[in-house]
């Protein structure tokens, strides 16, 4: 049987010590945090927020098992699997399989820009090689190609690619899968500050990276715009949640500052790795001001 | 002694045997053609059209030792040794100049998008760790970031950043840059189409993948526009190319279609990497067709 | 007393004889039916899809006075007043109030790329030259420039400047400029493909030209999704409406396809004039299925 | 007979009294200065720098009369009539050539967002109307409409159409339309910043709006670069020209430095007409200072 995912997905961040190791310790308690006081749907390691591409393959392996070792079934856990060859997607996601994943986050394969022929046999090879869903990504600002509608319709023909997540920044592109694919394929929503939006489109969920640091925040708006339906109440919570959304979206730190927030909510979880790098004090101090705003309250 | 770069530097195809495997062999008679019948000026193993992202990390270090082997320094070979992480990438570049390499060719590091400033901090850090020169590489739509020129000129700070292919597309840039560090850095050509515009302005050289199976026009044209100046002949020739680099750098297509290419002038190189696929009979039908009209003969 | 403009307001087309002339029996007609039938909240001529770029200024004053005189008071009727220099826009303006509009329809000067600063000067002279509500029209693929959210902020400081349309197909515009001038400015849709995002991000209205043959419609979702509040209602209709709004609005024939609208529900408008031509048979042919569709039933 | 275009072609900018009226003495003196101190080989009224979007028709009028008087015969006048209607294109076509002018300059109609196909029917009526050369002008950023070399090729087998001004930013256009409609149509360069690269690709002509101030500058760039082949001398004099050239183009005010530059040679031409206003006393010193080192010359 088939796990349904639905709402909301940390794209986790991967903390990091002071010497630029993975945390495990840091990020076992960062999932606690996000399942039991955060009440999240499911977690997903190894996304864009989670630096898989600064990982060594080890690394991306001990990072899923942590994962899935801590979320321990309470929660779906979805692996990123991406690279830029087909043969090492091929590998990641069969691991991740074996490890217990239960599905995977796969952008387009990133650097080589493939034809939309060529992605369809790139998708198609991982679909043959596993048994469990699999979750599109498009996000052609980081991978040079746009996965358009047309392409995820036909995608959407593999047995089991089952999700989309749609970061182009388009919402169109929302309303477009849902309405040619709709009972084929879900759609989550990928940019933060179209959440709401893609939302009442009929998106079933969202994966974020900002959610790491405010989970209920997120949590609270998917119940009351999708399961309660309380459309005004969602926009209220929605408008004093963008100022923080719009600002990390657009900075161009996206991942800084995400690393940086989970700091100011008492959850350090260390520096970026290169090329990336930590957030300046300037810089955290205007997200403590923003976040301050959103929870009426000092951190 | 540095040792200048100038002229026409391909960026090397790696051949693959059919099932697969880097062919060695393959790859040192390219570059004995490319040396001995084409008159090169540099090569560049392990570029964009080198699939560099799909090599395991033992094979990007076979191709260097490959082609510093068979250049054996009759020309200088600039390994290209990008990867997504600031110490992967430091990695690749020391192991290259411990190989013998004469230089680094080195684009933003993919996927991760970082700021101008971790940009900086990033070549910093290569720069520190070798002592051969850096050629920058400026392909937004791979990497997802834009060196702009204000960036470009910041970088030529770096004792080891002498040159800089530009691939955004915008000649303009090549301009720029001259303009504002033409003392400091050399420009190369990184658009096919915008091969002689960048001459006139000053290019010192051209680094393309087309060069692979056309060595002896590209070489013509950077002899006939740099050396000789004689703009009018140069001009007759760059419009006899220009169908054939068009149609390759428009097509979708830019290291299929070269790898066909090389199979077309008799020299196979096998299918490139998953997640690109060999050029269909069709592509390379109407590719021979580009290529008999601009050799006045037939393949 | 300020009236307050809410809900659907048609772009009216501007009806052409068979001969070229304006059909002010069919505009009549066509408003008559959009007030009678359609239960619009408002008309809006001379706007993009009133052609008002290639009416005489004569043509121009006779449509808004055979708007204003058709709608009698009925529904507010804002008059689009736009040209290419300040001048012009003032007395189009002046003109219009004096003929009794109840508002303007403004997009920025086009042609002229005017700066910010330019355009703050701009709009300051035609606020200080009438007494009615200027609704703001951002629309940068007609216009060349962009009005941004801080532009809009800033302009919403003048007395007049009470509405704004966004149709520069970024939603998150529409989320900004709430979210930072809410209290001062109202938020009308222009993008017809972002209808029901708009509203449910609290845009007051939605400004369109589909609404010129699918009035009940249009009507029908902005009561459903703002007026009751009804959700999953508003989505179903808006996915049925879908496919003739992204048709539409992706067709490079906008004003053309409405105008054919129009006939096929029996309301014939005539040609649109050069440089637009009317609707291939073929494009009439397909529209025409997509509206059958749509209506559940033949035309 | 048809006159054949060539060389440097000044984008006039129109002189405006300090109450906002066309001067028409300081717009005959210009020209006057143009042809004799400048060498310019024609004039162009009524272009995008001479602001012909924001005269009326009688001003239009005017202004194409005194230019085409001043020039008299000695240097050919090409007048801008584009509008956003066919027929008032057609108008002020069919009036300039009975004016005397010597072939017309034509953007596509703006606002209006005609497909190619009503394009070429719009540009086929004018062909008709007239039986001087059409200079086709490619400037989507004004006119919403991107005339691709597809259509430029097309819009060619038109018997006036002669010429196209290229302003899209990208020289590859220049190249493709060159090689593919070479000897059908003249390319004259329409991007100030790619003047040399256009002349090497074969362009013929470069119709600009700085030339009103620099005159000598312009005409001994296309004497170097074209009539004496002297290509190191054209590019160091064009590298002397980029930092002026460059800093007008990336302004987002070009009519606006235009003016003031021509004020800063002693030959002041007045405000521009709102919705653009005269540039201020920081732009007008900033500008000041990159043209005295340009001419190695205080001012």
């Amino acid at each position: 049987m088939k796990r349904k995912f639905e709402g909301i997905f940390p794209a986790l961040v991967t903390p990091m010590t002071s010497d630029g190791e993975v945390d495990h310790n840091a990020l076992a308690g960062l999932i606690e945090y996000l399942i039991t006081e955060g009440d999240v749907h499911g977690i997903i390691p190894l996304g864009s927020t989670g630096e898989f591409y600064a990982l060594s393959d080890a690394e991306r392996e001990t990072v899923a098992k942590t994962s899935i070792e801590t979320a321990a079934g309470r929660v779906p856990v979805l692996v990123g699997t991406n690279d830029s060859s087909t043969e090492r997607v091929v590998e990641h996601s069969k691991q991740a399989e074996s490890l217990g994943a239960d599905g995977l986050l796969l952008a387009a394969p990133y650097y080589a820009l493939p034809t939309h022929d060529e992605l369809f046999s790139h998708f198609s090879a991982v679909n043959d090689a596993v048994r469990i869903p699999i979750m599109l990504y498009n996000y052609p600002g980081r991978t040079g190609v746009d996965m358009t509608p047309d392409l995820i319709v036909r995608l959407a023909e593999l047995e089991n690619v089952l999700y989309v997540k749609e970061s182009s920044g388009d919402v169109t592109r929302v309303s477009e899968i849902i309405r040619r694919s709709g009972d084929r394929i879900n759609v989550f929503c990928g940019c933060d500050c179209l959440a709401m939006e893609s939302f009442v489109l009929g998106a079933v969920g969202w994966v974020g990276g900002i959610v790491n640091f405010l989970p209920q925040e997120h949590v609270r708006l998917f119940e009351l715009a999708v399961q309660e339906g309380d459309l005004l109440a969602a926009r209220d919570l929605y408008y004093r949640m963008l100022p923080a959304l719009s600002h990390i979206e657009n900075s161009g730190k996206y991942t800084q500052l995400v690393k940086a927030g989970c700091g100011l909510i008492g959850r350090p979880v260390g520096p970026p790795r290169g090329p990336l790098e930590s957030a300046s004090q300037e810089d955290v101090a205007q997200l403590k001001a923003i976040i301050e705003t959103l929870k009426g309250s000092a951190l």
